[in-house]
């Protein structure tokens, strides 16, 4: 748990004395708020939120007294999370392999959960409660990036745009084979790795410019299924 | 135009006498129909196609007597576009070349119509009217693969399902940043071709079968959006 987490976990009056009922409803309006957001995004109602978790609004206040904790608290375990997959990547001794199991794992975490990118790029639109923590992020994957450029081993024309891009298709082909070939986007991303190898680079078409990108996602969040 | 084209137009009643806002009407109707089609799938309302179209019932029957008509034409235009595109690829002198335009070109008709590859999938749905022309064009897909390969250029693991796979990806891409970033998909072609080249080859996680992918293909006909 980072610090924020704790911090947060803390702030909220009467957390530690939770009976366990209350805290089944806490977790399931955080599942129906994660799921709503991803529907409707940030400006969605909160009485649809209570609705779909099935419990009253009041609850929903006690637990979430503005909507701003809402989003912070479904948003954080999300962005931990890929922090986490950051980090975990940068502790590999071996920087190539780290760069692939992070691409692995973010992939895998949007498989495992259709909302994972869309609130992932949420964080975006909800950008002052997480600038801290998104700036990190980008850092940490910068760093990750040019460890495997370093090493010989990432081809040196990947940029952080790629990151969304890859998540991206990668979600056109787990929305596709969901129920039918759950196991098919570990095939794309393994032709994609394969392809980010420095030793394979041919010139590409010019990514999309950072800004290109943040617009994408953005609008992502605006019209997320 | 091809000859089943061209007979089909011929047996319209008066289509040689259409005036042109009859002829736009047409249009308007086939138009509507491709929409609602990728909408809804095959069982969408007449009753619907005609309000999008802005034409009433009795002229859009007048111009498609059955729904069989109406989807023959609709699909008719998409499933030629595919197969020019392969019969192009094997009228290329260098496989590999002819193997990457070809992909590149279905990407890009997805790029430009949101609804090529749910039309193009449709077509298993609508397997009776098209049988003939779809065995066609999974021959000839069969051909260029193994041309491609018989030079040594495409990697001896790219199967018929990696074709899918590949436009399922580029879709992800293509809706997430059609307005803020349109040329964004040409930079994941162009890693995916990268990585389907022979010198590159390094084992694959294992393609759906064609059975399992299949299936991904009529769900995702039966739940375009």
């Amino acid at each position: 748990m980072t610090e924020d987490v704790a911090r947060r976990r803390e702030s909220v009056p009467g957390r530690r004395g939770l009976r366990a009922d209350a805290e089944r409803n806490r977790e399931r309006v955080i599942e129906a708020a994660r799921a709503v957001f991803a529907q409707q995004g940030l400006d969605a109602s909160t009485n649809e939120i209570a609705r779909r978790a099935g419990v009253g609004i009041a609850t929903l206040f006690r637990r979430f007294p503005t909507r701003d904790d809402l989003i912070a608290t479904v948003f954080a375990e999300k962005m931990r999370d890929y922090s986490e997959a950051i980090d975990e990547a940068l502790a590999d001794l071996d920087p190539w392999n780290g760069f692939c199991v992070f691409i692995e794992r973010v992939c895998q975490m949007q498989a495992d959960d259709r909302g994972f990118a869309d609130v992932l790029t949420m964080t975006f639109a909800a950008a002052k409660a997480f600038e801290e923590e998104r700036d990190r992020a980008a850092n940490s994957l910068t760093h990750l990036l040019q460890r495997a450029k370093a090493a010989g081993r990432l081809r040196a024309d990947f940029v952080h745009q790629d990151v969304p891009l890859i998540l991206m298709a990668n979600a056109g082909v787990v929305t596709a084979t969901r129920d039918a070939a759950p196991e098919a986007w570990r095939r794309l991303v393994g032709y994609l790795i394969q392809s980010f190898a420095a030793e394979v680079a041919q010139p590409l078409p010019d990514p999309p410019t950072p800004r290109q990108m943040y617009r994408a996602l953005l609008r992502l969040s605006d019209t997320a299924e």
